[in-house]
């Protein structure tokens, strides 16, 4: 056990604080990382106020994880020390049910395993990526490709893999008609996936304040949806719309803005129910999912096209010390498009 | 113009009374039917009482319709006198639009048109099935193949095509685990379809009242949704769930029975929003979907699907004068399992 330093929210609502966590000595599988990267996620403000139900306290939050192998337990065969690495939002699963062995890990039948707010086999607390160092089985860790930037490479474990796997998954691509609901941490990666996979790219954002951005990232068309226009003239246009807002919102505009067949994938997570007209969807037989992040093959997949596109999220980096001013401002979304917190500003 | 015996709500609640209709002289490519059968959807109710928004009274109901040709106009070349045929939910649709073309006119880009409680293209109001003639394009008329008898199959029209559409479209067939969500007149066709395309097939319905004919419908299993223990046995069972009920339900418990990527489809048409928690998709990928009924090359299909697999609606036939009272037992679910009206029985 290595006493490692950290930023933590004692208990619910709680500002976060320096202190200490403990992580395994890495055995069988295990893989020690030193963390040089940790994004800033939505849900880390949301699981630190019971969001999701009640947290594991303290709860060290942080899942879009990027660093540098510094050991190997005796079992690793596809790292070694050196080796730039990152890990999600997820640090272990079954690994034995029908998701798992399809490499749909983060739909473990069992349960998956969070970064932080769960618990590890052995019972004790998992704890996430506001630290220095992190434990991770290699199963469920990551090689970052050798062009991305550790900085802007982060987000991706998350943002970049919660966006990356439905474009995929319903099949964004030449000749199909994509839009991204929301231009914010996911939004902004999403539409570059869109772009990169072929399709023709459309965002909708509240305002057109961050109309240049988006054409910048490859979307082909900028919509107002605070214009109510914006709902005639894209009644029944896209095959797909992937909604990154975490916000409840009423979701019947959008799904009246798809084609026959068309889906609108929600991966904004909210917390709170949805309400939806069901005629929405009846005169054109449309479809309503969400999506988690995704498999870990698929993780790494996402990773390689990042580089092979020159995909990364445009980030802000942030001191540890600042994370209570910096979760304050995400929730005013004040940043474009991602705060990443540099750990080396973390020391004990 | 004809005048023609019908039933009609004179306005919105009103009890449905004994009345002439006018019908417009066969021309072009119109078919005129005598009406044989009419079956009772429940949203003759609904829409009778303007459940679906305000309607057009006097409003003529039935959209589930089989008869025999009477008159063709000059332009037929599918029909001659004689001929044993179906109308379903819809008269008329735009004809060139990418639905209409593709066979999909009941997804209409610019509005399919209702058999009833809608305007024909001359502005006159559409009349419904509770009549004894009705004239309709040859394009919006199926034929009913011979071994199907005229009134087991008239709920064919809606309640078979709207059921059979979905299961084809998710791919219910060999190997995959299809559950049919309430057993009713919508029901108890999709139990026979899902089993006649090789799906596995289980019903759940509030009680095991209808258990045997589930079973005789080629159901294999059986559940009582009053009984908790049936959503712990069935979680994550279910690659299609079709739900066919149309009051407003909580659609939560019933989603977290679908497996990974697993659909639930509502046919039910509930006139009221849905509401449910976005966490009972996420961690399977699940999908929420409604359809209409099926275009009109799938209906013919339908029909003839039915006639090679000796499907039927089992039905309760009554006379046109006990319409109001056959109402009132359909909202009381007192059908085993679908109400048709014999026309013969309304007489001028």
């Amino acid at each position: 056990m290595n006493k490692i330093p950290a930023y933590a929210a004692a208990r619910s609502g709680a500002r976060l604080e320096p202190t200490t966590i403990t992580r395994r000595t890495p055995a069988g599988a295990d893989v020690r990382i030193e963390i040089r990267y940790a994004g800033v996620c939505h849900t880390d403000i949301v699981q630190t106020h019971d969001g999701w139900g009640p947290g594991l306290y303290p709860m060290v939050p942080g899942h879009e994880i990027t660093g540098v192998v510094v050991e190997t337990g005796p079992g690793v065969t596809r790292f070694a020390v050196g080796d730039r690495v990152g890990v999600g939002t997820y640090v272990d699963s079954c690994r034995e049910c029908e998701a798992c062995t399809a490499g749909l890990e983060v739909y473990c039948l069992n349960g998956v395993v969070p970064t932080y707010n769960s618990r590890g086999r052995d019972g004790s607390p998992n704890q996430g990526g506001f630290s220095r160092e992190i434990v991770v089985d290699e199963r469920y860790v990551v090689r970052i490709p050798d062009s991305l930037p550790l900085d802007a490479a982060a987000p991706l474990l998350c943002a970049g893999a919660t966006t990356f796997s439905p474009l995929k998954h319903w099949n964004a691509g030449p000749g199909k008609k994509v839009a991204v609901l929301g231009m914010g941490g996911l939004g902004h990666l999403a539409v570059q996936y869109a772009h990169a996979l072929g399709a023709e790219v459309t965002v909708l954002s509240r305002t057109l304040s961050k109309q240049d951005d988006g054409l910048r990232f490859g979307a082909d068309h900028y919509f107002a949806t605070e214009d109510p226009k914006t709902f005639e003239d894209l009644a029944g246009a896209f095959d797909l719309i992937v909604c990154t807002i975490s916000d409840p919102i009423r979701l019947d505009p959008y799904l009246r803005l798809l084609r026959i067949d068309g889906a609108l994938v929600n991966v904004g997570a909210p917390e709170d129910d949805l309400t939806f007209d069901n005629w929405a969807l009846i005169p054109a037989r449309r479809s309503y999912a969400s999506s988690a992040a995704a498999g870990m093959p698929e993780t790494q997949q996402m990773l390689d096209f990042s580089a092979e596109h020159g995909i990364a999220a445009q980030i802000e980096t942030v001191a540890m010390r600042d994370i209570n001013e910096v979760f304050e401002r995400l929730e005013k979304a004040q940043v474009r498009y991602r705060f990443v917190v540099d750990l080396a500003t973390l020391t004990a």
